[in-house]
């Protein structure tokens, strides 16, 4: 705590002499030579954009942000050597250490969240949760991934819309397209119409649609009746599910229902009310 | 520990005054310069306002928002001088290193969501995960994107609404204008009715906008039928996908929609009561 | 850690008294200006009300807060006072400065939020997000600007409900008075009805309220019947989007809809049904 | 970090006994004084309770938290001493001091919501949010305003519940006494009926309540037909909006429902159907 | 930084030997007497039990947990203990002191929710918000207040369910057992009823229950109709407000449903239909 | 911050030896006295699992687990002796500290949950908030007590699930099995029929599940008609309650439904329709 | 904070050129074992799959990340030896720790989450909280367990998708696979039908389900008619409860549906309106 070297000696001039051109070069050369690094570093990972657009947009980008890099580095580097340097010469450093310490925490926990990003992708990596070409349900969003690196994955979702979501936001990960799928079709029948018969339609058309040389390669199993999974004041739903190949399951679902439909409606399967279902909801054109 | 020199020696007290005169000259340099940078890149920023609405009101809230910074730069600066003048006569500055690590974890705690917010904005820049122009989905806005840097990022919602989010809210990016986009129309039919007729119909509408001379163009594959997407009670629901150009995905979808809804009225199939849909929301006025 | 100096010297008792002194006469000093100036400013942050009430409430509101400003302030003064003296006479002061730190991270993480109020009021103005007069919606409240400062954003609601909200707490700001609005209507129509005569109706009347000359001046593009945007299992909903000035967009939507719907029932393209609609939600009285 | 003094000294061994000595009276007169602060002051709270239930409880209660404090204060105050003591004989209070950090992060963490409130209750004082008798919505609750210090508002919500709300969890405030406010009537009527008629009875029914001497008073501006304000399946919703004193918005608004309904019904502008709507909810008992 | 003192001596040694002697006894006493009071306090809280079930399991586990507590001290003693007599024979302690911060950071972020509850219940103490026998909601949950203490409520729920909650949840407390309370009850009707006779029908009735004797003594002041508080497609809500004494706002408020219920069936003032309310979920059984 | 020792003596070599030694013996004590508790108490816990299925799984779990535990022990106590070895040849340890605080934090704050677990089971057992066999509901979870600890609450819920529910996760408790419980009837009745009958009716069915053998001893005090708890459009709820035994709520109720809704049948107060209800959701098969 | 030795000495010199050479060779060997280490270990878990795909893709993922493990750890080494070096050489390293703690915070901020995913996979696997093929929900996944180790769960949902969870995202853990479960079936019949003979009818089927050979193995207790377990508008709910294996759940409540709907259905039981029931959601397509 005691500020200033209480004895001034030649020696101990020189050598603090010695010591601030020490710090000077190294802090000329590191700047120097960080700078180039953090363009080139930048610039490669800018004009290597996700969707390859080159072209002077990305150039005009990397200029900017490689700019921005380069300047945050100088500050850094010359404070640092400025700060060695009053160090050098016995100023306590104790107020400026307090003040860096402000910066530090705003730094470090604006920061965390980029750490968990990296974290998370070394880890979504190394156990191969999802590789290029899965289809894949994370952060709420379902898509099929075309991109991951080790701080983002990139999403297509059906509707085409591409989603960028750090890694650091996927708590869970589902992934649709490992080993089988099962495609799971729910029918809705009136509870007054006659089960048994409506199980044997829903029974022989599930099998006819697994029989099917278009989609038999694509079933592993046979589908199986599971029986009336739901009951309600006057329906009952009966489940009906097929183990698949995992690209094949909603395909599958949709020709089963189809075809079911269309049996359950030719047979006269169907509630005979006109009036229309309350809850469907009218498809949004959100898209 | 000790707070004061114990020993009082001529040298000390001239090596002290110097130390503290050059503090001061320092202190006094930094103030200055300090502050007439800060006035400059204030200025500049409140004047470059979003909108460009120069004029006397952003050059008023110019100065008020450079007095404000220069003040706040003024204080730190001279604190910091008075407390390595302390320093330097060999009061211990532990209670105000204290005092301010109060200030330090406030200041910092609050500023960490400016630091997520230009981390974020260098990833989005860097990543290209969306540019001007692009329509846009973050933090749970939809919009045209106005403007990008490095804190923030302004969207034009459909109904003329500008919303400013900053990067750091933005947890995942979707984004519709990339390469291709794809119109999902789902049409509900009544259970009762021919499904094999209705998908014909659909069919053929489809087939009929894709090859139309205005939508051709946006169409890149043409529009499948992907069957039965979900049965209810009494209706049930055909998908209809068709890929196309990112921007005429909604376009492409309404006129679909139209012309289904126009042939299925037209060959009467719609259910026949009269008595409304009761899930329809009134369309809100909330515009 | 030597808690007190081993030695004790005439020299180093005069020093000592006399740092003493010295703390002891800018304490005070520090004392009364701090807490003139802390009166002062409070004073006027309170008698300066929002909306204005000067009288007697609102001075003796600002006595009171000036009150315990004033008390707080004394408290630290003399604490810091005290603990450097107690610093100079050789005590370990670690043990206050631990019991210190507690206050320090209690006081640091509450204000915090503060912080956080002051940052975004900062940006708010710089980067012109809104201004007084402008309809926008912040923290999941739309209402008008009536004052902005540093910290907080007052709002009126356009049921007269005054709004007071934090910067901090505001997250993403909705602009609807920049440059342009665009008016969206979604006519509910029966599916049952006839599509291109509704569409031909919908068109007749927006385009009569554009040409209207007390609209006239608010439309800045005709209205565009978008086409069909969702498809119901009995309606269908066509949308028209017109494109007005920003503070015309609602109500030149309700003079739409009023016609729209009047030429609707006119011609009698209405549900015919006297039953009512199961899902309009009574107009809760919750004003 | 030498725990012990290498040399033992007479001298050292006076001061270290007159250190010791000094502490120990100052800690007992700390330990008194504060104890009799700390018993009055809580028993001044706690007897000046909300209600000012005065009488034997709020004593026995008073008794009971300045026990508890007075307690806590005599730890604090002789652990202090403690540490002082061992700290003037030479023993490294590092361990001490880590483990008290403990007790300190858990105190901080557990004590920043009440700096919160304060610093929150501070603010809402000095800017005059709102005050006594004005009807504000806070952290979800509404109600009129009984009481407010810097620690807690004290609400009487419509249904006579009391609600105490630390400040700091109030996020924003909404006051509806400020100036004026503006009662809002949506009427549904059936789509099928005539528009013009219905709004012609709407408008003269909302002049009459504004004409009629009971409520001239309250209304500030002539009532006012916006318009269509949404439009459903087969009814539309006709907005009315009235300008009026703060108070009186909610029950002029009852009045106007009160007379439209009337001549609606009167008028048979009404469904004719006897099916209830299915969207009321049932009267929760939950009061 | 010197880990060993540099010389070896024997006064130094002997220094050593008294103090790693003082401080093996003292730890000594304080694990002793630490042990047995922590014995006690944890017995006496723990067979003091909520609900005062004596009996051999409170007995038991009053034995368990004193156990541990016990174990507890010991361990933080003899650590203290071991770590303090390295200090004295001059070992470096960082390595330690880093090491104990980690478990530090643990249990300080840990126990800050203790350190809130007992905050919080010093409030809720020193603040009267309620005391045992009020019915109160807090933390979502409603009931009679059966004990309070700085760390816990202890509510009883109208279905008997005993709930604990720690005072640190509670955010904000709604006591409906102060000075009055308000029964409100909404009246639907249909919309094409009489709206001026079913007014005078539920005007009369609630009048008759305030005038019974049995009721008289709970009404505050006369039952008041507020008007039409809410408008729906085809039925109007009127609500009925009479200030009561707090604990009589739901019985009162059953008698007078009952009571208007029974007239206006008896008037016939009530939807014809026999068709059920949709809305109204079947009691569930969750009791 | 002399980071060695500028002077070599003998002396100093020799007590640096002895001391590194002394630490390495130590250092090998520690390891293997620790790695052979931390063994077997891991073995304890881990063959001791909450549903004793003792043999080789259980085994080999063990042998896994307390590999690892043994592993982290000896990295820990054997990076502690390299570092206090370090600090005795004089090496600045401050950069393995700083570093070490990285994994401190880490750790510290991953092992928070940990310490609340612990600090809030301490809780629930000296509160004695429920004990093995009480029917309670925490953290959404309703079940039956199965196991209770310092860490975990094993829950059974009612279709046959375990739930271990971390007691750092349990916010409040809710506990159904203490004195007494509350069986409340909801009986909905149309609100044409005649509601005197109807009460007379549910209060006949209600005192007869009360005065019937097998129920008697179950009630605690005779059911009470509550009056008309709700009142919907077209029908009322009216409430029964019935003071019982804290196990006999629910299956009382359960008959007190089935007798009342026999009852209501027989005499034809349900209404007449035969359009099943909308709300009932199918009873899901999610079991 | 004397950053420099006052006194230079050939002694200080040789022994710091010694020390400096030490610390060179030693970061050399760590760097070198270490990055074999990390390589090695990186390697075998990314080769050894979730899903065993070995192959180029696991051998070239196993290149990426131990190429990026291998930098960090030689970033590190050579990082702390340059640090010790300089503080050899007595530089103040006080700037570059404060540096170094920014990273600090951020690493371990961001590391926390996985040593939550470490505890809390320790405490599953010692606490047999699951095991691979138990029936399990965790964090609101509902699957098959296919794989669990120290930090990750892997389920396989009914659809066969895979979700990878976290541990640490784990708060409670619901297995159906542990000693037995129960099958609750909910019947719903109109209210208006005879109570006892459906009570009957239910009866008769659930127990004729459990005396079925097929099913008789599973069912551990005979079925319980529970009783009325609900009751709404027009139609009142009947649970049937049964204890089974485990795995039996769903199949035997899925068995005991079809076979009472089916009698319900062929005594006419049912309600007779062909009026589907509003509120079955469509299967939706999500699969």
């Amino acid at each position: 705590m005691i500020a200033l070297r209480s004895g001034f000696t030649l020696e101990g001039f020189l050598a603090g002499s010695l010591w601030t051109l020490l710090i000077l070069v190294l802090a000329l050369l590191s700047s120097r030579l960080g700078s180039r690094f953090a363009d080139r570093s930048i610039r490669s990972i800018a004009t290597r954009s996700p969707l390859r657009e080159a072209g002077p947009r990305s150039e005009q980008r990397a200029t900017t942000l490689a700019g921005v890099a380069v300047s945050l580095l100088r500050i850094f580097v010359w404070t640092m050597a400025g700060l060695l340097i009053l160090g050098v010469v016995g100023v306590d450093l104790g107020p400026f250490l307090a003040g860096a310490s402000i910066v530090g925490v705003a730094l470090g926990f604006g920061a965390q969240s980029l750490v968990k990003d990296f974290l998370s992708g070394f880890f979504i990596l190394a156990e191969d949760q999802y590789a290029v070409g899965d289809v894949i349900t994370i952060a709420d969003q379902t898509g099929t991934v075309e991109e991951i690196d080790l701080r983002i994955t990139r999403l297509r979702a059906v509707d085409g819309t591409v989603w960028f979501v750090p890694n650091g936001e996927i708590r869970k990960v589902g992934n649709s397209a490992k080993d089988w799928g099962r495609a799971i079709v729910d029918v809705v029948i009136p509870r007054k119409s006659d089960l048994t018969a409506a199980t044997a339609v829903i029974q022989e058309e599930a099998a006819a649609v697994a029989a099917d040389p278009v989609w038999s390669d694509s079933v592993l199993e046979p589908p199986e009746i599971l029986g009336v999974d739901a009951m309600g004041v006057d329906n009952i739903t009966v489940r009906v599910s097929t183990k698949t190949t995992p690209g094949q399951r909603t395909p599958l679902a949709r020709e089963m229902r189809s075809r079911i439909s269309y049996r359950l409606q030719r047979d006269g399967m169907v509630a005979e009310t006109t009036i229309p279902e309350a809850e469907t909801p009218p498809t949004s054109s959100g898209d």
